[in-house]
Order: C-alpha cells, then structure tokens, then sequence
C-alpha cells in the first residue's frame, strides 16, 4: 500500500521509532524541534529539521534562486522561533542533479548567507551528494532557557489565541521570502509566558490544530479579528493557505490583557483572533458576527 | 557551468559560508563532524550530516530494503565516531516518492532501528516531503570529552598509521550493512591518543589525504601490511574502494608500539599500515618490498 499523507506517515515513523532510549530526550518527535537536556544548567538544546524539494517546494527554473536557500533555511530557523528559542548552527545537505550550474549554487547559498548573518547563524557541516533532484535538507541547533520553553501541549481553558502577523496569499510569494520570528519569539518569552507556540506553515486552521490535538482542548476564532495578508485574494486564504510562517501562539486571560493594553508600545506587532473555550476535548469554530461555525483540521496539503 | 566533483562543491559552498559568526564553532565545515563549544564544562557537541539517494546510493528494488536505513543511519553514526566521540540523538529527513510502500518504509525504518538499539540512540525529529526520489538525510548529534576529541589535522612526523578493519569489497555488498566502529573509537581515545583519525568512506587513500592535506605531512604506506578483505576481487580495492567505514588513524610512534605490544590482549584488532614520514609538505608513497611508488588521491568518486 503506498504511503498516503504526511500525517500518517509521520504517525507510523514515530510509532516504529518508540520508546525511546534516552532520558535526556524531554521532547521528541511531534513538537516544531525536540528539547534535549543535555547536561546544560540552564538551558535546553534545540534540534530540528526541514526538507525543501524540487518540483514540491520550488521549481528549478524560478528567477531568483537565492529564495532556494533563503526558503530551506528560513522553515529550520523558524523551527527554533516557534519553541521560543534561538538558534546557533546549521547543516546543510544538497542533493545536487548534473544540470545545477555553478552560479545557481551561488544564489542558493547567498539566500541562506542572509539569513545567517541576520541571525548570527552559521553552517558548520553537511553534505553533498548526486541526486536527480535538487533538494535542502538543514538541521537546526539552538537553545532555549529551560524555564522560558514553549511547546504545543499547554494551551489552556480561557487563553487567548494570538499570531505575529497577516496570514493568507503567502503561496504567491511570501513562502519562499521567510522571515523566521525569531525576534518576535524571544521578546514573548522574555516578557510573556506564552502557553503553546508552532509556526504556521500547514495554515492557520491546521497548525492549531496541532496545538488544540496537543493541549486537549476547544478554540473559538473570531472572523472580523484575524488580520488578512494583503496579497490574499479571500479571507478564507488566511484560514487554509500554508507557508506563513507566522508565529500562532495562546497566552493566559492575564497575559493577554497585559499585551492588549501596551499594544502600541510594543516593538512587535500581535493580533488577538479568537479564545480557549473549553477543555478535555478537541474542537475549533469560527464566530462570524451571531453565527458560530465548526472548522475541520483541513489546511493546505503539503504531502 | 555545471557542478563538477564533490569536493570543488565543498570547497565553493565552505568558502560562500565563511567567516563564520560564532566562537563557540571549534571545528566547522571539513572534519567529519562540527565541533561546538555549546557551555559543557568538560565536552564538546559534535554535529554531523550524511544523505544518501535512491539511484546513486542504493536502488530502490533491492532485496532487503532494512539495510538503506542502516546504511544512512550508519553513516551518521560513524562520523561521530571519526571524531572519538559517542553519538546521542539523530534527525532524520525523508524524501518520499509517490511510489513508496508502506511495508518498504517500514523495512526502512527497522534498518535504522537496528543501529539506534544497539547504540542507544533516539531519532528525536525529522520531515517527511514529496520527492520524485527517495533519499535519507540524517543529522546526528553526539559528545565528545574535550581533551579526547580527535581531528583530521593532528598527524606528525614518525606517527604509525592504523585501520580498524580489512579494507576493500564493500561495494559489493558491505557498504549498506555499516557497522559504525563507535565502540573500537571510544575504547581508541580511552587508551591512547589518536593524533589524527577519519572514517574511511571514499577509500583508503583518498581519506587518508584528507589526514595528509589537513596535517601537512608526508606518509608511506606497506603494501604488505594492508588487511585486504575477503570479499575483495583484487589488493588494489582496500586502497580504492569506499564505503569500508573503518576507522584510519595515526598514533604516535610511542602509542604505537603499545598498541602493538598487547594487540593479542585488545578488545578490538587494529592493524598498523604505515607512518607519516616527513612533514611541511603533502604526499602519499606505497612501499611494495623494494620499490615505492607514489599515490595520488583518486579513490572512489561518490560525486
């Protein structure tokens, strides 16, 4: 039978891959990155990874190929923003068909180049390799302090749900521009205590998802607040389209009020779109003004 | 202009990502893995990443489909052991063609199961894209005590050269059931001190430049001295064949002999080849009875 959607392939990956070995291992499979303790006082190790492929993610003959290797690097790093962490070092494996030209391996690698020295980021290894298509693979490590970690599962009865920015229309462009929230992320966790955080690369409705699957509870989305991309040609786009990579993200009743009040003073922009309404199930809705409608875990499909 | 040969790649695409930004970066790009200086009072991280591709590396109707899991988890693994260290968790990313079996992905998968039971291993993250080929890319992350960590650069005038293990043949067969000489490298640093050690991946002689070129010396090898394998056609293989996944290091004359003084009492056999016989300059000569031809660096192109 052949293998059918990355949700179940990674459901039976991860189920082949258990129990584990390691008791350093806090957060496995199933998070944006892993949290490892590895012998650190402070601070937990961050481990990630992310695959770009042509004719999946990009097509060879794009006009700029530096946003190959800004795309590939961007997903890793946002990996790490989304646990509210940073990140240190990269490796990159290429697969490298016969027909990539020299300076089109140089775009690439200026793409990521940005976002390295955005960053402070560096590519400490990796490996290339013949391949009859063009494909990234990178591996993030970062670190977080082991009190500030955000992972999927904490989303509780009454937080809000927030995102970093516009969601919708990132298909036409914006997939490949990444701009990883890594700043973003850092001043949350630095002056808020965000209870569950992903990035948003499946769509809003799928990536919550896997924060309400993850926390066992019940959201309600508020049409009118949640803040449409200007490239998106329907609101729906902001619901279902993929590759925002945007931060989504629920805060307490405290927190949230907190952020509400200071929002024009802050460095970084937030936007409230719905509440926690219950727990001990999973659910979502979207209130559109008196109607109230169920949503399904449908976003854009990535496999 | 086309890519040509792995490393002119390497090289171009290492010197795109220089400088680096981090002082924590020990090694970077060009050792068989990173090593990174994350906070640990007593060891380094070591980071590495080994893909391999369906069609170049193994072919997607082979028999026993466990041993492509094993081959790109072995790899992983046995960079971490060139560098005298212990490997703790892996990434692994997984390029998935629309033709894959379930059944097939699982083979796959206890192949890499395997490895991670016998060392302890966890795979703690990874993707899983679309791909029109089927590849692995894996990530490993492992320690290594910070007086014991050993490099590609360390070789000196009157060291000995070792391998683990008989070279050659593994193509026909071997190369995809690696064995990573975790516990020969491990038992290695606690012993004695290796000056310089690699895995040998793309033959004898050519890794064994990668030793010469980063230490600046000269060495010879014993024709007679070399353990040729049994699945060997001919004694030119254990030079030029790749894949062995033995270990080649260099021990210090002093080192030496006290390996070869208890070599019947040792866990593992390790066999002597030759000595690094001048310095200042790179060269590789065979000694064969009288005669002493020199080698160049052709061992087998993965690229």
């Amino acid at each position: 039978m052949p293998v059918q959607g990355e949700f179940k392939t990674i459901q039976k990956i991860k189920e082949m891959l258990l129990p584990l070995h390691r008791k350093d291992v806090k957060v496995g499979i199933g998070d944006d990155c892993s949290v490892l303790d590895i012998g650190l006082e402070k601070e937990y190790l961050l481990l990630g990874s992310d695959s770009i492929v042509e004719g999946k993610h990009f097509l060879y003959n794009m006009p700029d190929r530096s946003l190959i290797g800004r795309k590939a690097v961007g997903a890793a790093l946002s990996d790490v923003a989304a646990m509210g962490g940073y990140p240190l070092f990269l490796t990159v494996d290429l697969g490298v068909p016969n027909y990539l030209e020299r300076e089109h391996l140089e775009e690439i690698v200026s793409g990521m180049r940005f976002l390295l020295d955005l960053f402070d980021v560096d590519v400490v290894g990796g490996d290339t390799v013949k391949s009859d298509v063009l494909y990234l693979s990178v591996s993030v490590v970062g670190k977080v302090e082991k009190e500030k970690v955000v992972l999927r599962s904490g989303a509780k009865k009454s937080d809000w749900i927030w995102v970093s920015g516009p969601l919708g229309g990132s298909l036409y462009r914006r997939h490949l521009l990444v701009s990883p929230r890594i700043p973003e992320a850092r001043f949350l966790v630095q002056n808020f205590t965000p209870t569950a955080m992903i990035d948003i690369s499946d769509g809003l409705v799928k990536d919550l998802f896997h924060i309400l699957e993850e926390s066992n509870v019940v959201a309600e989305l508020v049409k009118e607040k949640i803040p449409v991309h200007k490239d998106a040609k329907n609101w729906e786009e902001a619901l279902y389209m993929g590759e925002d990579f945007e931060l989504l993200f629920t805060l307490s009743e405290y927190d949230s009020q907190r952020m509400l009040a200071s929002i024009g003073a802050l460095p970084y922009r937030f936007y409230p779109i719905g509440k926690v309404v219950d727990s001990g199930t999973v659910g979502l809705y979207l209130r559109d003004g008196r109607n109230c409608y169920p949503l399904s875990p449908k976003g854009y499909e990535h496999f």
